[in-house]
């Protein structure tokens, strides 16, 4: 079965919001055997949405469009469906019911633009929106299903998972479609091919690899589709050994998941704690970390040292450090490294101290430089680097080689 | 001038990756005056490649494609356009160049697919990409662009930024496309819209009214188009006066800037500091701050304190209140948040305890329950929330609303 996806709303096309709906959906449809052969994003225009709809409706079966079911009058999703299938509007009970139920829960006056919003295209078949009062509507024509949904991601999120995908699950018998992903880190592309060829030479018509270059990391994804899913995971599975074996020591963990996911995973396994002394990635090392339900068995926790007197107070580095080495430095990012070690008790403990700009740099420290350490309590490794202009790309890619450089400590010890 | 962009790809339409390429080329193209009609995701085949080609052509006069550049063979986009151009290839003298200098740089001997890089079809005008070795291409053709770019981030923006848009800007004359965006807080959608009715029904047909609400927020966003640019600020920020005048209790900024950034705006002029107290967060809340240039004049740091032992050790937190009322309670989240300012020695706090979930919830505290806290040294306001069972939402319906009650509490002082 394919799919599109279509986005509707200016703010996607004049890069005011990213469009984060599309992707957690097509990972959704992909696992239950739905093909997405397209995302789309369009501006709120009927004849373009009306476009959008025709070409979609020619390429997949099924048709899931968010975005621009609000009360007020830009969004015209609604509108432009009636339209498109020719029908009027009926005043839905149900969904009006839930309009009143949500304003009484809030002790807010029902306006008549909210009164309107259970008004829907009279062949469509309303599914509530539990979190929202603008209601799921399904359309069937010529075969082809068109499901319109809310664009806040809550309330998107939880009507596919409790209505749309069990409904498509039921009614169709769909293919299996099983991917198998093996995280690499210091490795890149063209040598990771070149190791490979010959297995990738080999593969069958109906497996795919692709290479998923990231921040140091590469990701190579293996991809296979069929109908009988225990033949389809072996066969995978043993490609993916083969390539195992070849770049072993390339390999951090054979599975779809980020660099600190699978260093959570790996201290778990050895019963290892682990803190964080942040300076010019504020914070955004411990929030990589702590998006993983179950983190808190491993990562204790962490300091923001962005001020001078942080890093002295929390994490103890002396004062001499900072005034005769500066705060991007050797010598201050191991004593926060160390700190945190010492102060939150931890076996291991990631420090990171740079410039990541636009301003701050100097001709010996220009922006983007960035001093990373990582300890243990037999061992501290510092390495300086050298990256961009660009602030939050510098505050990516230290986080990224920060987790590096942990893993290969990790690795070592 | 309309544009269009694709990108190339399967791991957009399996979920793998979010495209934040397109947003980031959007905002670029809609800052120079050229329109963005449609943004489409298709995967590395082919024939749909061409398809969305010849759609995007008929619509736009730019078409700008990202991905499938690699050295790998999963990457087609090159050989695709080719043959959509109907032309042969040749070797690039300076791009071969330029992957000879990276490779040399880092010490590698450079692969047969690598000096295969340097090969693109012989119609095309080669960018050398400073940062890759995949080179970027200029296609003309009856009088349509089209600009094919490595889709590894940084290479993509820096291309844009020095070469692309320029080269836009100088041949065309564009029109101006001038945005004003209010942000606001503790009001909904509906009554906003209510509330500016009579603005918004007078707005000439050259100016658009868009809501978009995120996260207890909603920005107000006005878009002109036209060929005076001084006339069309100043008719679009009379417009914006009056929507501020009619809804100012509820106005943070009128700004196309976060939450966090009006906060750190505020806080800047008035002198005050400001440092974090992190637990269900994890580190997220100061991501936010430390994304922003120049935070560091507001923002000293603050702590993540995951483990017990750390919102004991670093914040002060009362061992007996931990154990009496739980690390989620109001007791527990006011200490942090004192503790914060005590021990960090900021004008201001904010702190927040809450379960995240999946798992570690309770009958009395369910998943979703968080407790928040912001603190100047004459008061200490904290609230409980209940937000969803999805982990990632909780991290950022927390932050939002721990930034709007520190706004509220910074507009009482």
């Amino acid at each position: 079965m394919l799919a599109e996806i279509i986005t509707i709303g200016d703010e996607i096309l004049i890069g005011q919001v990213v469009d984060t709906n599309s992707v957690w959906m097509a990972k959704q449809l992909n696992l239950i055997g739905v093909t997405v052969k397209q995302i789309t994003s369009v501006s709120d225009h009927e004849a373009h949405i009306i476009e959008a709809l025709q070409q979609a409706e020619k390429r997949a079966d099924l048709i899931l469009i968010t975005g621009g079911l609000g009360p007020t009058k830009d969004d015209i999703t609604k509108l432009t469906l009636a339209r498109y299938f020719n029908m009027g509007f009926r005043r839905d009970e149900q969904a009006l019911k839930k309009v009143q139920e949500i304003f009484e829960k809030y002790k807010r006056p029902l306006l008549d633009i909210n009164i309107k919003q259970a008004d829907v295209p009279d062949g469509c078949e309303v599914i509530v929106n539990q979190n929202g009062t603008a209601p799921c509507m399904w359309f069937e024509q010529n075969n082809k299903i068109f499901v319109s949904m809310p664009g806040v991601p809550f309330e998107m999120m939880y009507l596919m998972d409790e209505e749309i995908l069990p409904r498509i699950k039921s009614r169709f018998k769909l293919p299996f479609i099983v991917h198998k992903t093996i995280l690499t880190a210091n490795i890149g592309e063209s040598f990771l091919a070149k190791e490979i060829e010959l297995i990738e030479d080999h593969l069958p018509e109906h497996i795919k690899l692709a290479y998923l270059p990231k921040l140091g990391q590469v990701r190579l994804r293996l991809s296979a589709k069929g109908e009988n899913e225990a033949a389809l995971k072996a066969e995978v599975n043993s490609y993916a050994r083969q390539i195992i074996e070849k770049v072993e020591r390339f390999v951090v963990v054979d599975d779809d998941i980020p660099l600190e996911k699978a260093i959570l995973n790996l201290m778990l396994k050895k019963g290892l704690t682990l803190s964080t002394a942040e300076s010019c990635t504020g914070g955004y090392i411990a929030h990589l970390i702590t998006q993983h339900p179950g983190c808190s068995a491993v990562y204790w926790g962490g300091a923001v040292a962005y001020a001078y007197e942080l890093k002295e107070s929390i994490l103890g580095v002396k004062e001499s450090t900072l005034t005769t080495y500066g705060a991007v430095s050797e010598q201050t990012v191991v004593e926060m490294a160390e700190g945190a070690l010492k102060h939150f008790k931890t076996d291991y403990a990631i420090a990171v101290s740079g410039i990541a700009g636009p301003d701050g740099g100097t001709a010996d420290k220009p922006v983007g430089t960035v001093w990373i350490a990582v300890s243990h309590k037999n061992k501290t490794v510092a390495k300086v680097f050298s990256f961009s202009n660009k602030r939050i790309q510098n505050i990516e890619r230290s986080a990224a080689s920060a987790f590096t450089m942990l893993l290969n400590l990790l690795k070592e010890a």
